[in-house]
């Protein structure tokens, strides 16, 4: 996620890093030597009584952008679905702590050892949809015997998430809450699994592979094909006035497949480190424990991850 | 489903079973066709003064790449709809499977009992929606009373939902678990009604016939008729551009239909064998039963089922 | 609903009955009138210094498809939760069912006498939505002063409705189930009332008359001036570029105005009748109740009421 | 709300209460007058080498449309969630009767006075949504030291909610009824607090005022300056294609300014009052008093309100 | 947010304060500069060969409305989803003090303690969404060491929170609420819960960097090579008409990304003050309390903050 809210307005058009120019630059320059072969060949093609309009290409382009904004849709809602379940897990977190602190008589070692169970179960979902190895934050939060078990599981943060349950169980029969109060508790516990289920699901299905495909298909034709429609007016403007429109398409293209994966670490998905440390402070700090981990800051270029 | 993530953008062009492409290639082969007969007609159609201009083809074709959006988003919520219902089926046999773990003195036969009835309840569900039949993994499932029973049923994943709740009704009758814990339980067993419920509505309620209708006659006659309003400015290269904007409009209409089932084998269909089978490795993990069945991978074509 | 899962797309674009083609049919005969008289007074109003170009008419129609597929998305809508609170319907009726075997002590005729409430219940309502006469379905499935009872009723669904509350409050003064188990019944009762009260709101509310008006206004009149705009170009062939445009729209706004009511019985509705059968085999089904209602059919049209 | 449900299409074409053409007749006149304005000056202008061709207005229009599109859907969304909202009051009023006389032993006083109350709810929050008087339809629905308590408060639709609760904490407070259906029942008075808060936040928050400024400015000059675009090709027709393309972008803009606040006494703003005479019809059908309120019949020109 | 109902329609054409004209003044005078050089050197490119027709900026121009209205529905979802929030918290609070009145015994001191725990809540959210400082409302509001320990936490809503369940937690400790109603009054806090979780998403969450940049430069460009594709054809009249179409296009670019924050203090964010006030007026009414504190009120140019 890149975050820079006070940037003047002049400046973003020759922001560098915010966008997706990275990606596309290569395919951009393309664009210019087709326009130059355009500008070239143009008197050629102009004497075999073909006069490329700009015409079809309005139909096509404004067929395609309906189309763009389709899957820019549903890229852009699967993005706002997993920011609102890592949102919830915050809020089920605080929830499930303020229960603990309400409910049970204090007992500071219990607290802390449980609210590590749940912060260990963000840091191990963060890993898993990432895929990355979780062993250092896990082993800083579990107990020994259940670190290892964690660790060869292949489902880990539905297992830590087990235990959590279990946890709750133990203290229904130790008679420390009612049936009613487990029952409470347990809604918050299913919450998590909501978004551990809803995570899993957005991570192991993309948008169907055919969208992707067509679009960037015809996006990419269209934007090759387009200077041999422009030259014929503009002449020597072509590569100019081609390279926008391109810049237009290409960039939404490659926004809407650069979203469409909210758990990846590019520059517009969801900062993940952010939201787990953030779950991390709040949880003790619910506990008055001091100092607390440091705040993750974006880096150089405004990134957070 | 079809899984490619890391393809480079350049092979994307030439992909062949990732898109929609083999199931239009003789529409657009007819059009070629149209196109020829387009640049071969031209001359003797010019001279009884009809000038076939892009115009109302642009207009036209701009409508139909609204309704086609509009379609295509219909056909897309129905396809999230029925993955999200399939993953609250995991969520809740999860729920479910740590409620009875937590809940209930230790007892390995019941649990894999008890779980092999949820897992029978999604593989029966999949054969439902696909229409097969569900006998094998019924019989590796079931025991055998329960299986010739269900076999007999009209409905029998609706049946092995009424046995999973007579089955916590047990429990209560013999005061194992309290009313408040029985409908807690119960909740969840509603949810597994919502997933098959749902799942048949999508099955059965396809989106209006009219509107494939009206489109596809639409899509067909336009891209039929469009060589014809080409020709006169683009002569020769008329097949090519005619081509290429006949794929973007036949695509997106072949790739609606598909998706409006989404039950079903074709390449951008639900893995509903895939899902079945983690649900399955999932709930025999949570009770350490090992080894696990492997999972189901995608065919050479990057296909899962 | 027209249920024609396998047609081959060649003949869809000779289908007459599953599309909306016989309500526009006359429109469209009207659109070809328009055409011959514009190729008629063609020279004559070219001499007026008219130049009735297609200009205006594209800007006109793709702000008209724009509004049109506006209206779609209202309507669909319409259609989609209509379908989803029947479908809910099934789901609720199924669960208090499961309920009432899984906590009460076996009573085949209570259980009878119950759910012949719950099937009475949907097929009120349908009869309530397609203002048809409940008498038939209502007096095989009620008890004698119970039937006359709702027969005179202005709401009779709603006091089916109440009667199944009363039922279950009985057992709970008959000390059968606790006060949780009651809330928890409840809960189900609530979501019927739920289903009553949308459907109600859904037919008793249209999508704005103005908006349905202006539409046809609008699309109506663009139908009537398009000939007049392609006669110069197209000359001859007008009548059959025109009527094409014309089918366009005119078939959207008229599909746009049939699901509007998602209630009725022409041809995209609801098929309210196979949804109740479905009920009533689900219900009868559960209790082992054979032979079990032969299941609806669509007519030879592949029309399913 | 207009309820026309039979009206055949082609007296729609002149229909004129049930549209929104009586708030735009001016506009469309200052139209004409723009047009007749245009014809003179025409042949003047041109000489000065501008010509105002359709092309730059295509694209504004297609712009305006888009937008005029998404301000419709924010506004009908209002509607739908309006609707909505009152629909689950209608719900919540049949549970919460349902309830009483399914739990407590019949005192036919008691469900009179409880029903008047829930009754007097519907028709105060009307008056509140409407800014009129709400004492006629109080002084005839409450007691008297009630009815001044209501009429002093500043809030009266929340305190007649805050007496609807006090009533079923007194139930509790005299064992009537145990916490658990005070729970069940208090959900319910949760919902009737969500229909109050829901329907307060859409009727004093309206749609951004830039948005309307926005649309109504570019709206009226585009409609302004058309009729100077058309004029080169049209000529003599030039004010009878700018009346139509006005009216279309016109009616638009009018009916989303219209249904932005849905609890207004215009055509297509909801008839609360026919619904909250339906909610009283049913509650006392549901205690068989008779005879019944008669209930709202629409106007001569089709009104609801 | 602007409040001005019942503004005659032509005098909003003038409207300097409730639009988004003060930001984009200085853009839109760029453009009149761009449109003057465009004039000057016509003649001179014309020679060129150069003809920069509307055409390639009609397809363009239509391509980036699509994309406008794409990220005005994100922002605008973003502002009703904000707006929502905080109506739930006004419902919530009812909520929770009725059922306070409705349970325990009378005593006004609690319920004053209480609800002014709840109203600092209201406060402390508003000043954290505006980064500013709370401590002038929560010193009126809060007990001295309450007040000390919530402005010395980095998380002081969340620390309000936690009191108020605490609270709840005491009762029940005390036997005056069984688990039964702390399980009821807990849910109405996990509500509280949600909209500060909610909340702080939206506020930290922005819509993607990338989408904001890409608009802004595409809108920018457009609008500045618009002048040059007008000139051929517009002659003098080019500023005018170049104006019109870069406030369509600057003004829906410039209100999206206001709308995006909902939580600042510009002319169309949320009402938090007047929000708040209200929330306080309508608990302390519920007391009975007097006088309640004046409503917000707009400023001069009908700014409510």
């Amino acid at each position: 996620m890149v975050i820079r809210p006070n940037q003047h307005w002049f400046f973003r058009l020759f922001d560098w890093h915010g966008s997706v120019l990275s990606k596309i630059i290569f395919r951009l320059c393309l664009n210019v030597i087709m326009s130059i072969i355009a500008i070239l060949i143009y008197q050629w093609y102009e004497q075999l009584g073909i006069h490329l309009t700009v015409a079809p290409f309005s139909l096509l382009g404004i067929a395609i952008a309906i189309f763009l904004g389709f899957r820019n849709n549903a890229s852009y809602s699967r993005l706002v679905e997993a920011r609102t379940l890592w949102g919830n897990m915050l809020i089920t977190h605080r929830n499930i702590l303020r229960n603990i602190k309400a409910l049970l008589p204090e007992d500071k070692q219990f607290n802390r050892d449980f609210s590590n169970l749940l912060i260990a179960f963000s840091w191990s979902l963060k890993h898993e949809l990432r895929k990355t190895d979780p062993m250092v934050d896990l082993y800083r939060l579990l107990p020994r015997t259940l670190f290892n078990e964690i660790m060869n599981s292949p489902y880990p943060t539905n297992r830590i998430l087990l235990h959590i349950g279990l946890k709750i169980g133990e203290l229904r029969d130790n008679k420390m809450i009612s049936d009613v109060i487990f029952q409470s508790i347990n809604k918050d516990i299913n919450n998590l699994s909501d978004v551990l289920g809803g995570c899993e699901r957005i991570s192991n299905t993309p948008v169907p592979f055919a969208y992707t495909l067509i679009l960037q298909r015809t996006v990419y034709l269209f934007c090759t094909l387009l200077p041999f429609a422009l030259v014929a007016d503009l002449h020597y403007m072509t590569p100019f006035v081609s390279v926008f429109i391109s810049y237009t398409f290409l960039s939404w293209d490659s926004l809407a497949e650069e979203l469409e994966d909210p758990f990846g670490v590019s520059a517009n998905d969801l900062p993940l480190n952010a939201i787990c440390n953030t779950i991390e402070r709040n949880l003790l700090e619910m506990q008055d424990i001091s100092p607390l981990p440091i705040t993750v800051r974006p880096d150089k270029h405004y990134n957070l991850l």
